[in-house]
């Protein structure tokens, strides 16, 4: 076989270290870059160069931002009394979209999973800890993946609480009510919209027949 | 919905202008490289650069390549008397890889689509017949998609070479034998290897009993 001139071997490289990008998939993205001004292509370039370099972490949610605090955290008309706990800042993304959530989040940067050694100390449940000892949340939605690792942490962050919560003596400390009615919530389970029950797995089903509610 | 940070939304726009990458996977992309150390971005970005800046188009095949001839071309172990014609770059790397051809190629640079406004002038056939008409080649294989443009781009090309034999008076011009035995060849069509009859669509099907060999 003829060997790639250098280049294109090189770029090929470079998207298959993607997730998802496949050897075809990235053969056919550099073939396809050629055709395209170069111009452009120093366009993309440099949105490459910027990414990580001109964003930085919010260190209230730990989301990713241009500036900290956040946009959705410096946002005086969000909910900061609700949390919305997600294991990545592109779950965020996705509830923006959704558009229906007014408070603000927090980003675990990942989920329990022992099997690859990421314990509770790796993920950003102490900072979660932290912002809920302040006493002035009302609801902590765990919204982390419906998958083993992330049911796996929304228990362990949900006993967390409920430690926190035991070790203040509300009675003492009247500043704390908001801490000591504290909901913690987790997303419900059910049929995607616009699916078919025929399809639908049985876990899905029952977690559906589970959760109904009055019509 | 809040507004996503300006360098995480100009990658994402750069990704989504990718072909068959849609507004999903150029998200999932960005946040995966949000995690990438900044020196894999940028050599990414250092191999975006390169790509068309080291590379040139091989004036015999124009094929793209770091050297002009290109590699197959400069080559002296490869038949320079079988000519591939292939629509794109990309499809010289799918028959490097099935690894069965010897011989040269010959990048049109498209194929003739007039809903598109590109006809026989704006794809490389006048080069193709400059090679053809020196009178050194024994086959030319019309390697095509195998679709309405592949297919009429086939054709036309096969017409141009029978006009270019017709037009020398071989009893004159002895050293154009070869040209005067010109064969052209076009691809096989069948079943997929591996592929099941019965999930296969009835053109193909066809074309399967149409080209039956001997067993």
């Amino acid at each position: 076989m003829a060997r790639l001139p250098k280049p294109i071997q090189n770029l090929i490289e470079a998207f298959q270290r993607l997730p998802g990008i496949g050897p075809r998939s990235a053969a056919r993205l550099t073939f396809y870059l050629l055709h395209v001004p170069q111009e452009e292509i120093e366009r993309f370039a440099q949105s490459l160069l910027s990414l990580k370099k001109e964003t930085v972490t919010c260190s209230i949610c730990f989301n990713i931002s241009e500036t900290d605090p956040c946009v959705i955290c410096s946002d005086f008309r969000r909910n900061k009394e609700m949390i919305c706990v997600v294991e990545n800042p592109i779950d965020i993304l996705a509830f923006e979209n959704a558009g229906n959530f007014h408070g603000v989040y927090h980003v675990l940067g990942g989920a329990i999973d022992p099997l690859n050694n990421i314990g509770p100390d790796e993920i950003r449940i102490h900072e979660l800890s932290q912002r809920i000892k302040k006493g002035d949340i009302v609801e902590v939605i765990l919204a982390t993946n419906p998958s083993m690792e992330g049911e796996a942490t929304a228990m362990y962050i949900k006993t967390q609480i409920l430690k926190i919560k035991t070790s203040f003596d509300f009675a003492q400390d009247k500043q704390n009510s908001k801490l000591n009615n504290l909901k913690i919530t987790r997303l419900a389970h059910g049929l995607p919209v616009g699916a078919d029950i025929e399809f639908s797995d049985a876990i899905t089903l029952s977690r559906a027949i589970e959760g109904r509610r009055e019509f």
